[in-house]
């Protein structure tokens, strides 16, 4: 192997680890246009598998998909004045069209909040119209000045779901319910642990009553926030005139939630699970989960090993009762690799098996089965081999997901902290840092300016520390809540 | 049910009618951006459908998806001369970015070769890096003046195919199979039959060296170009030094391939199957195949019809075998709205079967079902429901395409017919006319100026007439080719 295809590690710079591994697994490459990025196809494949498991999550939820306009008049932006203060400075705008100067510019939709609640409008009259649970898949455009394959793109792909309901309690009730689809897909399949909680007055999406997250830990101890989900209130339905007539016969304002996730997750995906041998995919999300590579010398052997390769494909392939039981296997047959480059490559790509299958193996009917994530090594015999690989795909990625729930514990501090030890901890080596916060601006504002930490969230119930935080990290008053601080991405 | 909601008739005014079902089946609607559409639920859902089938199909066929980015450096879309003399008209501009004057400005992608083949020069070295085969989920923008929702709208959802291949021959073949694709998916799924052809150059895509396409013929006896797939031969791989070395050691240029089809196969679904009524969709593409409506007068029947309603949604709506065992029902349990207004509502959105289910249904174990295609109504017992839906949904798919042929076969004309008959047919009732053509431009264009007909296509050889034709139908000149002329949407 010609040492400029290996990465520089972890420990020597996170940073430069990342981008070299998303361009050298060829999950994503730069583009002519500043800060947009191009998804190769190993990087479109993860984010098609997780499109697909989310949006069945969506609509076993009840969700819809529909597709509104890339381009929203400027004015539109203007109507909710929190909103326009939020997104403004990223606008892409289109001033022409056709050749002719266009009356009013539109601009790239940052977000859709308001395209689409003014067609909400048109479309609702009474409760018995709501509600309405809408979701959409497609390109967002941000301008960004410093951008990172797949963390922050000017162009991004992402879901924003849209809802509109009658009542507070039912809208904030799908604002919670969909943070959880978010958690149970990203443990579930991403196998990236992340903790749920609301968002400070300072952090919430422009516009919104109340904004909820999902957040992880990456392995350089800083927060990657995954997915967010707002409870607008009635701020949309007001600027876009989003009315219903009641069962009792007034007239109200709709209540509207909006959540979404982005390609941003495949950057989590990277952070959470590779390493210095490239990406670990976890199966549930691979392109491909197993990958044979024949071992031969002589065409007879090549034939034989290869006619075997095309067998366990073809069976253990082949379509069962459920779509999981139906492997994705890949056959690397290029001629004129060496089988340890291979290895090489589908190491660095992060396939979860691979099974080396030579004249060797094929006389005691076996195979050698090499997990990725944990670069075991094994003699599997082919007899077996469906109900192993099976096995092992599950094993590893409840395996993955307890590493990484284990890896962010180790590196989470609930004792309480005094500042100084908090601002020498976020200099070094960082972390979650659970603390008590008297719910001032300013404390937020100063501990940002000093450490570059923020509150990430208000932790939910469940994540929050045994013993509550009584004083502030910051000022030393009476804590109202206990804050989840961190620097992040 | 009020009158308002009642269509024009196909015969009265067959384009007012396809916007009337279009917006009163809630499948799209006009946005506040003027010739952006908004896709419904209802549309949507069958775009989904329509995307999941080729999406298998393309894959099977050796195709990997990708991204690239919605904006294109308005300097690479002038480096292929026809391709931006045919596009520059069209194009979308955003000249300002996070506030400030951009230094060159952007085209919102019309379509993405120049784009795709710059990443591509990036990648391939060797033929050993050949051939590419990429496909991308997007949407584009190509300013438009006069708009028709869901056939040609300023924004719209399409998949674009992009290929690079060492020889001519291999561009060509993926040309061709990508069109057979088209095809088998048109037939088999929107049972929408097509012919398939080569345009003639002064309808070819800007830039390539041939373009096939696939001609629908819709109730009007118009044209739609369904689909089209294009031999770019080495015009982009020049203008984008789009090269690799041969396995002879020398440098050559790459052939390329692309080919797109649209959301503007739901408007051909539309024009293809609906009737006064409303649409009538296929069952392959429909979202909801059965939808059950309850019938019952007291509290006590209404509970009991919705139990058995359950029942069937549940046995009938449970993963089988294989995805397609598994109906996609809907229980219309609404309250206050009679059954008689919810059948013209489902009629109206096109779904292929309604079960009536009645007390008096249920007392003899069985219901009413209705074929949306044929309107036939009959009893069917409930212990054989199953395979009787499924019986009955499979003869739909079959009945429909058949359906679709004679309408099309009965409106064709391959007899010899004069200039004059010609044009009074175009005039008339329109069709499609097989003719001889001389090759010139000239009299294409003088036909097109006096009637509107079009080549469509100079049709393959299996759908050409068995005489075949000697003169030009324009200039009575010996005839090179045999053409297809039909008016277009």
């Amino acid at each position: 192997m010609a040492d400029d295809k290996k990465l520089t590690t972890r420990a020597k710079d996170f940073s430069a680890w990342y981008n070299e591994l998303v361009l050298k697994a060829e999950m994503a490459d730069y583009s002519p246009v500043k800060g947009c990025m191009v998804i190769r196809p190993n990087g479109y494949g993860i984010w098609e598998r997780m499109q697909r498991a989310l949006d069945d999550m969506f609509k076993a939820t009840g969700h819809q998909n529909a597709y509104f306009p890339l381009f929203i008049p400027e004015s539109y932006l203007h109507k909710e004045k929190e909103h326009v203060e939020g997104f403004a400075h990223e606008f892409a705008v289109v001033t022409h069209g056709g050749g002719k100067k266009l009356e009013e510019p539109l601009v790239v939709r940052p977000t859709s909040e308001t395209i689409i609640y003014s067609m909400f409008a048109k479309w609702v009259q009474s409760y018995r119209d709501l509600p309405i649970l809408m979701n959409q898949w497609a390109n967002v455009v941000r301008w960004e000045m410093r951008t990172r394959l797949f963390l922050r793109t000017t162009e991004f792909l992402w879901q924003e779901g849209h809802t509109a309901h009658a009542t507070h309690d039912e809208a904030e009730a799908e604002a919670r319910q969909m943070l959880g689809v978010y958690r149970d897909f990203m443990e579930g399949y991403i196998a990236m642990p992340v903790i749920t909680g609301q968002k400070t007055d300072s952090e919430k999406f422009a516009g919104a009553l109340r904004t909820y997250s999902c957040e992880a830990m990456m392995q350089d101890n800083k927060a990657l926030q995954a997915g967010t989900s707002h409870n607008l209130g009635q701020n949309f339905a007001r600027a876009f005139e989003l009315k219903f007539q009641s069962e009792q016969g007034t007239e109200e304002f709709a209540w509207n939630t909006s959540w979404g996730v982005s390609t941003r997750m495949v950057g989590g995906l990277v952070m959470t699970h590779g390493d210095d041998n490239g990406l670990r995919c976890p199966p549930l999300l691979a392109p491909i989960e197993m990958v044979i590579v024949p071992i031969y010398k002589t065409d007879e052997e090549r034939s034989q090993v290869l006619e075997a390769a095309n067998n366990i494909a073809k069976s253990l392939g082949a379509w069962d009762r459920r779509e999981y039981a139906r492997l994705r296997i890949h056959i690397d047959s290029r001629e004129g690799i060496k089988p340890g480059a291979k290895y090489y490559e589908w190491e660095l790509r992060g396939i979860p098996l691979r099974l080396e299958l030579g004249p060797r193996d094929l006389a005691s009917n076996q195979g050698v089965l090499v997990r990725r994530d944990t670069k075991e090594k094994r003699p599997v015999s082919l007899d077996t081999l469906g109900e192993d690989v099976a096995d092992v795909l599950s094993a590893m990625q409840r395996d993955m997901l307890a590493a990484a729930v284990d890896r962010r514990d180790a590196n989470s501090h609930r004792k309480p902290m005094s500042y100084d030890a908090f601002r020498q901890l976020m200099d070094g080596e960082g972390g979650f840092v659970y603390a008590g916060w008297c719910g001032m601006a300013s404390c937020e504002a100063e501990i940002k300016a000093d450490t570059k930490a923020t509150i990430r969230c208000l932790p939910d119930e469940e994540f929050r520390s045994a013993e509550v935080p009584t004083t502030c990290l910051k000022c030393g008053m009476a804590s109202t809540v206990e804050a989840l601080w961190a620097k992040a991405y």
